[in-house]
């Protein structure tokens, strides 16, 4: 839809899902993504049923992770949120959705990524967590992981945190802030960069957990952030713990 | 099991659960209920598959609510809770399951229930919040709720705020208790009181929303507390957001 003066209009659009019944974010053939329910509501809500609207997204999030503030854009014009949340289904629902200065693109225009990886931090499952956290019984040395979040702040080469077939071609991330914070039960690990690797965040955490629980020297830890690599860290931690939490634009 | 001496045993037990997929707590022949499901995981627990290990429980919970904090008892050694959480299905949850003064009763002893209703105030819905908050895009006046909430403190007869069909013969109820609280998007209703009728809180919740929204002033809530007629009440809020917090004993 371009307008009178020639210059495309595009729209930015906020929006939170559940990741459990989602093969994540990126559209697939024959699996049921985000992305591919989001531009199907934005084509029915724009009446433009025939030619599906391209979505550009600031995380493409993996199967089962979850989204508080997502962020994706598209040229058109804003679609209204009351017709968008009528035809997504219930795991995925837009916050909101506005005008965009001309040529805005979710994904290259963000400044970072924030996102939030939450632990159920106790001896007992529980019934309200399950899909929403990782539950680890386990013992947990706080003051242990405090320390490789301060490790984790400031550019380092991240190649030791996601699998080795990659199509990154670059590994330096530039981590703004990383804390863990305890809220009862729950222990959250927040971390916010320009942008991630794939599967960084559940490497990160799976790492963690092992000098969590003394399996891993701290300094072990903070010696992979120069390029090690991956058979060198932890375990992936289960998705169903993450969340993006938010995309900070300029 | 009688001891040696002779007093038979009894064990306490705290329980969680998501009440989506539960017909409530209440066995009934043909539903899956909370109690059916408790009551058969302790049987093997407790190696007595033949004879199921009859339970009570300090509130019996509706159709489609949850708990945080349910109590219930039983004539028997404590079970394992390692044992109880690997029997049970996964939107139940044992938190303890520990000895009990001799003859204890979950329902009996209570000398006060908290309950907590949960509301997602905000103008879009959640895909994170569904079936754990209602979602309620109207206008809300706090301060109104929080005059209702006042005037809910004390002995009152709650006959207005239960179905006329009824098999309670006391209507009077004590409240300790009774505030809004906002968190974020959240507003809580919570409540602790010596007992509930059926449905007491989602009557409250249903007709303090109509305060809220202004269709019905303070004053008339306040009346509704001296043994008014069913009618005269609002209407039953939906279970979803309803969670039993907690259990208070001597």
């Amino acid at each position: 839809m371009p307008e009178p003066g020639g210059a495309a209009v595009s729209s930015k659009l906020v929006l939170e899902y559940d990741g459990s019944d989602f093969a994540g974010w990126a559209r697939q053939p024959g699996e049921r993504t985000v992305q591919a329910e989001l531009e199907r509501a934005l084509a029915v809500a724009l009446r433009l049923p025939l030619e599906p609207v391209p979505v550009t997204v600031a995380g493409r999030t993996d199967r089962g992770v979850h989204a508080w503030g997502q962020v994706a854009s598209y040229v058109g014009e804003p679609a209204s949120v009351l017709s968008l949340n009528a035809l997504l289904p219930r795991d995925v629902a837009v916050l909101s959705c506005e005008p965009a200065p001309a040529g805005f693109d979710a994904r290259r225009d963000a400044l970072s990524r924030t996102y939030c990886y939450r632990i159920l931090a106790r001896r007992t499952r529980s019934a309200h967590e399950r899909g929403r956290a990782l539950f680890w019984p386990q013992r947990i040395d706080l003051d242990a992981l405090d320390a490789c979040a301060a490790a984790l702040i400031g550019t380092h080469d991240f190649t030791a945190f996601t699998p080795t077939e990659t199509d990154h071609v670059r590994f330096e991330r530039d981590v703004f802030a990383a804390s863990w914070r305890p809220r009862g039960d729950i222990l959250e690990f927040w971390i916010e960069a320009d942008s991630f690797l794939r599967q960084m965040n559940r490497v990160l955490v799976g790492t963690m957990l092992e000098v969590a629980g003394g399996r891993r020297s701290v300094a072990d830890f903070a010696g992979l952030l120069h390029g090690r690599a991956r058979a060198d860290a932890g375990a992936t931690a289960a998705p169903h713990g993450l969340y993006l939490a938010g995309v900070r634009y300029g």
